[in-house]
């Protein structure tokens, strides 16, 4: 396994991508990590991270599966007896909440890195404009930074890096299009594979996002 | 998938199991939690994991696979082509370190705290009298703490507790003797699974442990 200057978490989402765009323009060994946790659309998303890391011509890609989240079930992604919501997002954390899932890929990520000689870990996460996710907060990423500068060599120093977190959709599908990333190769989807179904949360928030910016969404989704 | 009150990472050596007799003399309905990354002896620490959890009849039982340590590679423990050290010690972070493990197991516990509503998460950690591992140490654990309450639900809340962080192995031998905890199933060899090989500093240090306490160690060992 080679030397790697960076790590990105890339799930094939678009605040991912962008997220790897600005990597990208700092960094020139990347590797991308993509986790499969048993989510609806596993599938669809690999694909998304598949065709991204070849638009990239990335060498060093990790696909870490965690089919333990999908065991613990108690999120709407994971445990099929429960609906996707497609209303408007409700007061507190949605149930599409995963239990602690940016813990899981930050760890693999870390790990990652530190077997790597990585200095940096990108995470797209979205503090504002998204979904309520406490996992998605500048906080959570400051102490688990600290986390990992306690837990790992001496020697290892890794930033955790979230280049998109306080940007807003529109601003997002904006830097996006700045950096020439291939938003067409994203996937948000929270229930469907074929077309975007436009409905729950996350088809929400995008399409806001690129209405917002000016821009058409170049993805497809159901009519 | 039941409540539960405290999530045990159960890895089947020493430490481990008297880590779980400290939880079950507290919490009533425990879940044993077994993380398998691609070591050498994976499947003789299964054995052990699951044998220890008939002894407590634990029945929330969770096998955490993450094969991308393996794929990681950079440790004895899991990279076939380096050899596990048999003689003393040496200064710093010894070879058998696998990058950021506690923060995997850690993550999938929280994670499985969480969707459980367990506000107790064990480790079986031990700083001192150790192999110098940086994910072993107290400042660790309370940094992952703190990260853990930023980045889950604000009801949740979840302590990491480390009841042999800071005793000898021979206090380790000791304790898991007066709990009644069931030592002779236990495995610590880092590198066969037949007869321990008394080698390796897991062995050595497991031995060293035993003779100091005054008691026999009643795993076998090669000759």
């Amino acid at each position: 396994m080679r030397d790697l200057e960076a790590v990105v978490c890339l799930s094939g989402g678009l605040d991912s991508c962008v997220t790897l765009a600005e990597a990208r323009r700092v960094h020139g060994e990347v590797g991308a990590l993509h986790l499969v946790y048993g989510q609806r659309t596993a599938a669809r998303e690999r694909r998304a991270f598949d065709e991204i890391c070849d638009h990239y011509q990335i060498a060093s890609r990790m696909v870490a599966e965690q089919p333990a989240l999908r065991e613990m079930g108690r999120s709407a992604l994971t445990d099929l007896s429960l609906e996707v919501p497609t209303g408007e997002p409700k007061e507190g954390v949605p149930i599409t909440y995963v239990p602690f899932r940016n813990g899981q890929i930050l760890s693999v990520a870390c790990a990652w890195a530190e077997a790597t000689g990585a200095r940096a870990v990108y995470l797209g996460a979205v503090e504002e404009d998204s979904s309520g996710y406490p996992d998605c907060r500048e906080l959570f990423f400051r102490r688990f930074e600290a986390a990992v500068d306690a837990g790992t060599r001496p020697q290892t120093r890794i930033e955790i890096c979230t280049p998109v977190l306080h940007l807003d959709k529109a601003a997002i599908v904006g830097r996006g299009v700045e950096l020439g990333a291939p938003l067409h190769l994203t996937w948000s989807c929270y229930q469907s594979s074929d077309r975007a179904c436009g409905k729950c949360e996350s088809c929400r928030l995008r399409l806001r996002g690129f209405d917002r910016a000016g821009r058409e969404d170049p993805i497809p989704y159901r009519s």
